[in-house]
């Protein structure tokens, strides 16, 4: 960690500790710079990057601030999902998330797109068409089995941040997470066996948990602390569980980011039942805190994590750039890819691998993780406003993705059909199940900056849901 | 198809037909212009592209001529897998012959890599680093699930000329033609199943039977015909299997198109047994006869074939950019893309259909196939030279590769540990069976044009098979 982020890293455990609080000013840049024995420049440098993370706020002539934090609505409760394993369905809802915002003039606020239009992206479209002239040939060959070199090499660089150290030969391109997770998953189990995880949980590795002929078991998850440990050794001891998917950082669609204890005891229980470990870290480094949550994989010490990930949220998801860590799994996970897609386009790796090495990904990652954080407290004030009382509201740790549970019986799934009058889309919470549940719940996108339309959207949203309560009131 | 086209066909059916033989004077361009009623223009371009299909040359002064085809040397015999279905194995030998040519400075001749240094490509290099600037933004996002609809467009026209009446949206684009296969593979079978493949017949395909718990039942193949239907249909009585996969079209490994009375005859066995076809066409645009064949998809009444192809043998496997025509398993296909891999690299796509609007497709086309034809016959010449007496070699109608069998006992797998030092690898025809057949055979690939340093390997290779021959008959 470099100097400034240790003075910044220090300053943020203090606000979090409640030792500096909302509107406090907060020491001068040269009484930090001699408390810490380090340069005035490195000091602003520091307050610099926790104005990014919008933890502080300066005010003209006065000096820095705390920024004050919204008042927090009610959490969703800890999730009750089914007792048993249960065979995945909703294939044809996810599909109509997946479809529906492809059509133009539809506003996806379900679906998991990150904000692509940043200008700190613009190396990444010169390192694509100059890699065309530089790579030509290259760019038309197949790619090795295992991905670039390259980029396994920035890759396995990367992870030093999440506490791993992997060698680019540990690591694995793939299509994508959704690749990663599909491979790792094949790679682990056989037709019939279970999957134990967290609920809600990503549709995308449900739908794969369906395909491969395995069943779910659903574990109750807490909103901030992830899955229920206690609930999930009650499961290993109950069914012929051989993997627990987890996505421990900045969860999807929960946006919790599981605490680090929790997250040694996971290892450990894994370990007691010889399991694998699933972990989808796809939204890791768009974490608010800095620095950013070790993974659960850099607390394996015998190969048992697979850990998943893909620069589709962080950089641009139409690059299919992704890449799997799969431990003591690699032989397995690499015939998998084998049979699935042989390997990746070649150019697009080739311009994420330069992108890194010039120190652009660590910008444009700055830059996203503070427009986030806006956009969170952005729409968190919106649904606040707008929806229904009683609702209630995840506070997502980083990421771009809200869950809102709605009061009474209002079901997500009516409610996205009746707004495509209106050409508004949700993600309904049905999709995140296996059996069923969070039909009251929905999934909502703040990565994009906030716009009227989108503030219009909230409120036009907000009062359908109004509008359903009154009807089933009616009803009753 | 055009009129120079037809003028073309005409002729070329007469050769074909020993109508004209080799050394023959054809009619002058002037006498056919009266015959067929057209312009001297037409008839000029007409033997132009005879000559780029290799069959007709030109002598100064003098008019055209039948280019007289080089002695066939013994074909392969008809296979003779075993009887029942078995697991594929050999997983390890694939992947020896994927990482070997990662290699540098190895002069991989086993592998199904195109010639991707032609100038007729350039366009292809334009459309990529020009579709970054126009196209930035659209190339970020994620692509339809189905693909972009410009690319399924442009590849519903180009099936036209294999005889089918496809919508861009009866066809879902695929990263490379391995997701076009296993997802085709997935979709169609459960675990257990049994699938019937022609024998030898693609690792890759095989490998995919492996790695989703099916069974391969190989089916005796005729290197001309193709899948014997005689034995298929026997097969077919007493297994029950649930695909048929088979690659009709320019055979990989052993080059042969499949007359289309049977064609259409394995049709009929389909739908009488209710199994489906997965059709390989990867290689069917390199035909060497014009027009190319038609694929048993065109002859499909119920929806029962999945055309499976892709760009990476015509243009350039780096691009990773495939489809598929599932017919009625499109949910299941559709919803195996979804689990594998979500969807394919946004720009590839882009770039590959702006190729083809361009008309640079069918420029590329002409100029490889007129090169791979001579590709061939150089090699056929080669190994003729240089192979052990009793050498028999497959004669391809399309593609760049080459099938040979060696006589007596010699292991190709060995053969292949041996050319090691000489940084030589082969396809070692072990690869191409679930069951250890084919020991004494090799793939060769002859895409690139003929070179001293290919020569010289193949030298190197034809002699060390005569060592290896002499030891063991002293063993013997």
């Amino acid at each position: 960690m470099k100097l400034y982020e240790q003075v910044a890293a220090e300053l943020s455990l203090r606000i979090e500790q409640g030792y500096y609080r909302g509107n406090d000013r907060l020491p001068s840049i040269r009484a930090l710079s001699r408390e810490h024995g380090v340069s005035i420049a490195t000091v602003q440098e520091a307050y610099r990057l926790l104005e990014d993370q919008g933890l502080v706020q300066p005010k003209p002539k006065s000096g820095y601030y705390v920024r004050p934090r919204p008042l927090t609505p009610q959490m969703p409760e800890i999730s009750r999902p089914a007792q048993r394993p249960l065979e995945v369905s909703h294939w044809e809802h996810v599909l109509d998330l997946l479809c529906a915002s492809e059509a133009p003039g539809i506003l996806a606020l379900g679906r998991g797109m990150p904000d692509i239009s940043a200008t700190t992206l613009k190396p990444l479209l010169r390192a694509l068409s100059e890699g065309k002239r530089r790579d030509g040939l290259r760019g038309f060959s197949y790619d090795s089995l295992r991905g670039s070199p390259e980029l396994r090499q920035q890759v396995a660089r990367l992870t030093i941040d999440s506490g791993c150290q992997l060698h680019p030969d540990d690591i694995v391109i793939t299509t994508g997470c959704q690749e990663a997770l599909s491979t790792s998953m094949r790679a682990v189990t056989r037709p019939g066996d279970v999957v134990a995880v967290d609920s809600p949980s990503f549709y995308g590795s449900m739908q794969a948990i369906k395909a491969f002929g395995l069943k779910a078991m659903e574990i109750p998850t807490d909103p901030v602390q992830g899955i229920s440990l206690e609930a999930l050794e009650l499961a290993l001891e109950q069914w012929p569980i051989r993997a627990i998917q987890v996505t421990p950082t900045c969860n999807n669609p929960l946006g919790y980011t599981m605490p680090e204890i929790r997250r040694r005891q996971l290892v450990t229980l894994a370990q007691r039942f010889d399991v694998a470990i699933i972990e989808d870290d796809i939204y890791g480094d768009l974490s608010f805190a800095f620095p950013r949550p070790n993974t659960i994989k850099s607390f394996d010490s015998d190969g048992r994590v697979l850990l998943c990930s893909s620069f589709s949220k962080t950089l641009a998801p139409g690059l299919r750039v992704g890449w799997v860590a799969p431990g003591r799994y690699g032989d397995q996970v690499l015939h998998m890819k084998y049979v699935g897609t042989a390997a990746c386009a070649t150019l697009p790796q080739l311009a994420v691998a330069e992108f890194i090495a010039q120190g652009s990904y660590e910008r444009h990652l700055r830059r996203m993780r503070a427009q986030y954080l806006q956009g969170r407290d952005h729409m968190i004030a919106a649904v606040e406003r707008y929806f229904p009382a009683g609702t209630r509201i995840s506070y997502p740790q980083g990421g771009f993705l809200l869950w809102v549970e709605l009061p009474g019986d209002i079901d997500t799934l009516q409610l996205n059909d009746r707004l495509q009058s209106s050409a508004i889309r949700i993600g309904p919470g049905v999709l995140f199940s296996a059996s069923g549940k969070y039909r009251n719940c929905m999934r909502l996108n703040y990565s994009a900056k906030p716009t009227e339309a989108i503030e219009h959207a909230l409120q036009t949203i907000g009062e359908l849901c109004i509008r359903m309560l009154r009807e089933i009131d009616r009803v009753a």
